[in-house]
């Protein structure tokens, strides 16, 4: 029988010691608050802040949002985001993907203060990655992986794991981690030549691509722990990467899309600004 | 017959342009400049000084050394790196590894001004490799290894490659460069169960563990690029990770050692100072 690797008992589990140190941050006069930024009124872009609001809102800590048309001059966002990095109420920074055309995600990433960085996209905070230096913080949605792994004790050191997708934003920083956990790693994608290959011997894969169903049953061996970080649609239906109907006969644990690592992502968001306005604090004490 | 890939052609080349790129910087009265930083007297160390200078010297790059003794104060070793950074007569700062007890290599990391890191060890550059942003500097062995594929036209799009280590300095950079390079890459280690089942698959291998003799025919298909990046010892003489001697009977090409890698390393750095004088130059025009 399939386990089913619900994203909601981690997120609330998450969420749980995020308001504790909400209150204890509180206690000393921090209130931990994040500031959104998004240019345009992309759909997918907004669902994602509504989410990441009211998790924010649950924990207790502020949100700001500041909105932007897709033909706001450049220097005016730029701007923007300089006065959040002076601003010293402000503890985190979210700029929404995806980013209306003309501004590269690497301007963006070179803006924001890596210290407010709570989506991990800046240079330095993706060097301590690689560093395995844990004053960083990390892109969500490989962290979100991650803090699912553990959540269901799901062993790394010396595991097989094969991840699909070598995006920046979620393929190559989750490797990273992976490796970080003494995981093996083969990392496949677009160019992989036989795919299969590797994902037959892995203990765990996870496919992170937005193909929608392009892992089948053939993909895994049995008993594999498949998660599916894919989000697409389908028929009208949102769907991952996993054929999940056919992929939960075979393995032994398998996430749901939605249900997976969705709602963890937005929990890790939350975690990290308290971990950001931590480090304020004390680097306050320490000055 | 297996092809021999030797790294000194490598190096030569990468030389002769370096050279050419000096010339042009002098030519707009900016002579590149490089700072060496050693702590204590750790022969292989040393060693690695000499072979830098030496190609500084030949290219007509500009070198001085800070010599520190191991019980010097941090505080001592660090302000000297603050000065180098201001200096607008150096452009590459280079500190000796292995570093003396006491001081970790991310301190010395985030001290370094990541403009003048030739060897790649800030967050902010080892970040900018995960993005594939071209304005970063690598770190130099991951980065001689590039340099010695490509000069020997080893397509890498596609390709199986086994990475064996996973060390912040080499093999997680190293893997992250054939990712954005569109090979598909696995990364093994000391934890990985059965380092065969991903060795004989390969196109390519390589090895990057400092474990004398590890990789032997058994490991590697038939035709299969060996890249030896290991360096020891053993019964008197150098050698890498690879068995040569018997793997060199079963691989298409294989690298030597000494003499593969190794002497791209210090070219890759000079190469890199000019690249940071350029960008000197570049940032000093625009303001």
């Amino acid at each position: 029988m399939v386990k089913v690797l619900q994203g909601k008992p981690v997120a609330e589990k998450l969420n749980k010691q995020t308001e504790q140190v909400v209150q204890d941050l509180k206690s000393i006069q921090c209130t931990p608050a994040l500031a959104i930024v998004r240019i345009g009124d992309d759909d997918s872009s907004i669902a994602y802040e509504s989410a990441a609001i009211k998790v924010m809102n649950q924990v207790g800590i502020e949100v700001s949002s500041l909105t932007f048309s897709t033909d706001t001059a450049h220097d005016v966002i730029f701007s923007a985001i300089d006065e959040l990095n002076e601003d010293q109420n402000i503890h985190g920074i979210l700029v929404m993907q995806p980013l209306p055309e003309g501004i590269s995600r690497n301007e963006i990433a070179e803006r924001i203060d890596p210290e407010k960085d709570i989506d991990g996209l800046t240079p330095s905070n993706l060097g301590k990655l690689v560093e395995n230096n844990l004053t960083g913080l990390w892109p969500s949605t490989p962290k979100a992986v991650m803090e699912l792994l553990e959540f269901y004790n799901i062993e790394l050191k010396g595991a097989d794991v094969c991840v699909i997708g070598s995006s920046p934003i979620v393929g190559k920083p989750l490797t990273i981690l992976l490796l970080n956990a003494e995981a093996t790693v083969s990392n496949c994608h677009v160019h992989t030549k036989d795919l299969k290959m590797y994902t037959r011997k892995a203990d765990i894969v996870i496919s992170a691509t937005g193909s929608v169903h392009l892992i089948t049953p053939e993909h895994i061996k049995e008993e594999a722990i498949v998660i599916d970080v894919g989000y697409g649609e389908r028929d009208g239906e949102i769907c991952g990467d996993v054929q999940y109907d056919k992929v939960e006969q075979k393995a032994a644990a398998i996430t749901p899309v939605p249900g997976g690592v969705g709602p963890i992502t937005t929990a890790v968001l939350a975690e990290q600004v308290v971990k950001a306005a931590w480090t304020f604090v004390t680097e306050r004490k320490n000055n």
